[in-house]
């Protein structure tokens, strides 16, 4: 056996926003908005800074953000949440994810996990002695398909790990696909890490219905998410993983000893976004949807095969046509170079690499640079 | 096999951090110092985060902290190192030490580690799947025992993790004990993970020296930095990693899936710390060694058996001999209790919990602090 982390590469966001800077390109690729970050935060974390304290907080997190995050999820998504025993802050939700996995799966185990599929979910998987076991959702509609989930099963899976809103279809799960999640791990004895990090990015009036919020899988499912995703603010690291104690305890285990703290200033900043009031998270929404309707149209008006999208940052674009017969990296690369507009190839959120038809547009940047992403592209078909 | 991170408490630092809390009691536990941050990077990092950007910068870090990294090394240490290929930065020493082990070991290793060890490595040890296997420094001079070094290797062995300076005993590694390390690494074709936090907070004008300076190991070593150690700014969780590029291109993977990236305005103003002239880090350095003297001073004259200590915030009492025949954890507690000091008992740092005559103090506090902690504890025994 090779060691895990020697057989990956780069991580495709990272590669792509270096092309995109190589290539003095626009960076519709790695999932980061522009212009979004609320100015009330930011001088919050300042005001932090100016007082103190800078020395480890809690591995746990700043009680007031903890609170807040049990807040933030009843308000908006009727959880009822313990934040003294069922709430952990962490570095981001990758870590957040890295936490869980590390301590809830033991050598041996099979995950299940959704393609298209974020790209650290495997590694993490495999790294923690795990196997992952993948289900392919099938556009247009990335429909989950049940029997092929029933097929998966064996005796040795114990969990799923659910993206939802799901990046990078933007598909929000329906309360019917959820429920057969929920059956599937009460018959199955699963449990399921629900990576929730778009949860307030849903568009059309669509409701994200949280998977913690089923009562008979309360207590088998982790729910995370991201601050860098609710408030625009993706450099600035803080996630947050909520759970029933039983599941937590092992998960702070692995964060004490795996990052152990976050930047106290950022935080207290964190703390104060989740107590904004619901106009913030309207305007984000409706900011964010306006957005999309501009690339969506723009991009069908330059020739682009897309899709609709309920959700996330991101729109996927069907390029399976393209007549010079390239898979999805060579036309991002070509596209970067050429058109100057960096996208992500979707093949990469596949184990296999072998869905080589879609690539994925970012689309939470100014209108400006939507505008001018498209005109590029527009001249490039 | 039980998952690893169920079998495992919360850590004593944060433990007894409670307790101090809970007890009001002067908290010379967990390693922190007190009014020491900088106000130069304080203000950099406000700056920073008025400026933006705030969305996610390089997964290896900023190239100007990157630079920085590089170049205090070689001021300092002597380090030959390129920054482009060979630094990466990391939320936190804790997370670098995760992403080296995650990335190096592989299932059925087997890794020295030299007690009394900081708690984050065996435990990180194990859910990499490999096995820690412990040597024992021993009181009152903490001498590296060479034949039990030798005689811990097997044909499993593939990593040293070596902390220098020393956490808990202040101990400073001679170049004959990091001589030996070498020709064993050689000999037995190992590699080391170097844990340096400690590396500008040594005293009385010894010096550090990183095991990445030997030339014959240079291509094995990883050296592990903290901002949180070198700045006083515990909490704002700034590591990085230094290594050879073939060690690091692992490391740097399974950075990207365990934490992805650190925020942008910390990562600023420890670039411009590592910049600050020598006179700051000689002043860090003074100002730590007459604080060590107080605390010294005030426990002998209060009655406790304390070594000398050569760097670090720690130095350890003896109460092997105390009159009501407890351990380590028992006494700690009690004299957080009744004498409202509290400390880190050293059985901590040992996987069997065996040794338990020794305490922890934090020397890193204001003078006020420390004779406050000091009458508590004359008034007491
Ligand atoms: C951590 S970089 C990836 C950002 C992201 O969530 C995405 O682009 O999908
Ligand atoms: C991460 S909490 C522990 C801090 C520390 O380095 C110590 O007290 O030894």
């Amino acid at each position: 056996a090779h060691p895990v982390f020697e057989d990956i590469g780069t991580s495709i966001f990272e590669v792509m926003s270096r092309l995109a800077t190589e290539c003095k390109a626009i960076n519709l690729g790695q999932g980061f908005p522009e212009a979004l970050e609320p100015q009330e935060m930011i001088e919050a974390a300042r005001q932090a800074l100016a007082d103190g304290p800078h020395q480890y907080p809690s591995m746990m997190g700043l009680p007031t953000l903890r609170q807040a995050v049990a807040e933030n999820a009843r308000r908006f998504f009727g959880l009822e949440i313990d934040w003294e025993q069922e709430v952990l802050i962490t570095s981001g939700a990758t870590e957040a994810l890295a936490d869980s996995l590390f301590a809830l799966l033991q050598q041996g185990d099979e995950v299940i996990i959704i393609e298209p599929a974020y790209d650290s979910y495997a590694p993490i998987i495999r790294r923690a002695g795990a196997l992952p076991v993948t289900v392919r959702l099938r556009p247009p509609h990335w429909h989950l398909p049940f029997d092929a989930m029933r097929d998966v099963i064996s005796n040795k899976t114990r969990a799923i790990v659910l993206n939802n809103p799901m990046n990078p279809t933007g598909k929000v799960f329906t309360l019917e696909e959820l429920r057969f999640i929920a059956d599937l791990m009460l018959e199955h004895d699963l449990i399921a890490i629900a990576d929730e990090v778009y949860d307030h990015l849903v568009f059309d009036g669509m409701c994200h219905i949280s998977l913690l919020s089923l009562p008979e899988i309360r207590d088998r499912v982790v729910r995370i998410g991201s601050a860098g995703k609710s408030f625009s603010l993706t450099g600035w690291k803080v996630g947050y993983v909520t759970a029933d104690k039983r599941l937590l305890a092992p998960i702070m285990r692995a964060h004490q000893y795996v990052n152990f703290s976050t930047p106290p200033a950022l935080q207290a900043a964190v703390a104060a976004g989740l107590r904004f009031p619901d106009s913030y998270f309207e305007g984000l929404r409706n900011n964010l949807q306006a957005r999309r309707d501009l690339l969506l149209d723009g991009l069908r008006n330059a020739g682009l095969k897309v899709a609709n999208v309920a959700a996330t940052y991101f729109a996927l674009a069907d390029i399976g046509d393209n007549p010079f017969e390239e898979d999805d990296f060579a036309f991002s690369q070509r596209m970067t170079r050429e058109a100057g507009v960096a996208t992500i190839p979707m093949s990469f959120f596949y184990e296999n690499r072998d869905v080589i038809s879609h690539v994925r547009f970012c689309f939470a940047k100014q209108a400006d640079t939507l505008e001018e992403a498209v005109a590029r592209i527009r001249n490039w078909t």
